[in-house]
């Protein structure tokens, strides 16, 4: 019975934080689909034609809007809402900054910057820069439920009930688990991402308004206390087929080990490719991973950042 | 020229610390290759007939023995080491021990336990459990240089001269690349596992003793601050190719997301596949892969914990 009714959620349905006092825009069966249009993570204040002066300009009190809130009829909390990705369409360009004050070495990198990147939907990628290309692997930044906890909450820190993960595998065919906090669920959906790596460093991903549609369903056999999803076969080997350029943080935090494989990353960018600083970390933020190589010997711990070389293969 | 002198390092080489003053049982020139014999973590306390009362009596005075030193001839501190791996050959066993205050879960897991597995080096397979099956995918968890500072230093913790680092990912194909921070570089190695995932949470892998052939050269066009290496084209698709299950931990500290998303992977193992506690604590550690999701949406980051489901095909 899955995908029985498709629902199309208006474009003007959205909001600047999660409350679970806010009324739903639609409410749908188990097994229904639902479109959203989701607008990028700045709410228009970056555009295709933007310069620099545009991020330095952010107003914070309106981005990362969230398109909803769904209302799933008979989901309760302790219930699992289930979020099967279908699809995502972009628009044919995105943005990445690097924003003062935000970002994994926020100190080190105080200037506004601005890329727009031309996405391409129909070849599956990003023009990030002059021989630099991404692959198109579209997925929603921020996706989840409205918390239990009354009030307004800040749509930026993810929570257990989802919202701002930047998991960058929740993708077409990946399948989301979230766990339910109120009655409805109340499903939101924002952030659309063209492109990103494991970590997003900079702050921002290919940023990119998009359409998505998902399926929604509700399960009673598990209660979940974080998200969980589920990946099809392929999928990460399909993304990660290339060779790797690896570098390392290692020390005792592991933030600072994220941090200093991050930096190994932009050196490495700017002295074997050539890339500018600004130009590096935000590709470390839009195509590089970082994964945790050991958390037990005691008391260092070791980070890896990992660059998909094939990025840089149209390099002179 | 690579390749075209083989030293076989004698098997009694092996040290239980990094010490610049340990005299080298072999100089090397750049290019040459050598086989070194590993033996296991515990120094052969632990043995394919033991039990659990081999973990509880272990001696931590002599633990994770380093084999070498290797002297490159002509390495100065600022250079850079290559490492390539060539080769890694086990015995047909391993042990993976749940070690009394060791480990990302330590406080829940207070109780010593141990597995020995299978290691079937032709199949390409380590059989863990019954129906449990993990590829056989050997790597060095310990491998790096001497340390410029004087003196003996543990050789539990990795540095950034590299030592206990336990990357998965320095299997045959992969180069490593370490600084180095005394005359000759000092190369020892150690800790070889048959099969481990990213973040090795439990505190141990499959260990098993392996004779491991590298190839060793200098490069002085980069000086390094930590670890780096190479992946060939292949080498991540080919081990990630199966479907994941993947669960998240999410909060304001890294050590806390992953420890959330760790035992959200445990109960997940119990509650759909029917392992017991210490068996999924432990096959976390020999099979799932822990990444970095987001760093930057503050203050709540988000980790994920990779099970590849193909490990556990074979259960009924």
């Amino acid at each position: 019975m899955a995908g029985k009714t498709l629902h199309d959620v208006r474009a003007d349905a959205f909001n600047y934080v999660w409350d679970n006092s806010i009324a739903p825009v639609v409410e749908i069966e188990p097994g229904d689909d639902v479109e959203l249009h989701v607008r990028d993570a700045s709410d228009e204040q970056i555009t295709a034609d933007s310069g620099t002066d545009a991020v330095a300009a952010l107003d914070f009190s309106h981005v990362n809007p969230v398109s909803g809130p769904v209302f799933m009829k008979g989901a309760k909390p302790g219930d699992t809402l289930a979020v099967e990705i279908l699809e995502l369409r972009p628009r044919d360009w995105g943005w990445t900054a690097i924003i003062p004050g935000f970002g994994l070495l926020a100190d080190e990198f105080p200037d506004p910057w601005l890329r727009i990147s031309k996405v391409e939907e129909d070849a599956r990628r990003v023009a990030f820069a002059e021989g630099i290309t991404l692959p198109f692997e579209p997925f929603p930044g921020t996706i989840g439920v409205a918390l239990p906890e009354p009030g307004a909450h800040s749509v930026v820190p993810p929570s257990a009930w989802g919202g701002n993960m930047d998991i960058k595998h929740l993708r077409v065919g990946t399948t989301l688990f979230l766990p339910v906090g109120v009655e409805g669920a109340l499903f939101s959906v924002g952030d659309t991402h063209a492109a990103m790596g494991d970590g997003e460093v900079c702050g921002t991903a290919v940023e990119a308004p998009m359409d998505i549609a998902v399926r929604l369903s509700v399960r009673r056999d598990t209660t979940l206390a974080a998200p969980q999803y589920h990946l099809a076969a392929g999928d990460l080997a399909r993304t990660e087929a290339g060779p790797h350029h690896v570098t390392t943080g290692v020390g005792p935090d592991l933030m600072e080990a994220a941090r200093g494989a991050t930096r190994a990353m932009i050196e490495h960018l700017g002295s074997r490719h050539g890339l500018d600083r600004e130009e590096a970390y935000a590709l470390c933020s839009v195509a590089c991973d970082l994964k945790i190589h050991e958390v037990v010997d005691v008391p260092n711990w070791v980070v890896g950042m990992f660059l998909p070389e094939t990025v840089l293969e149209g390099r002179s």
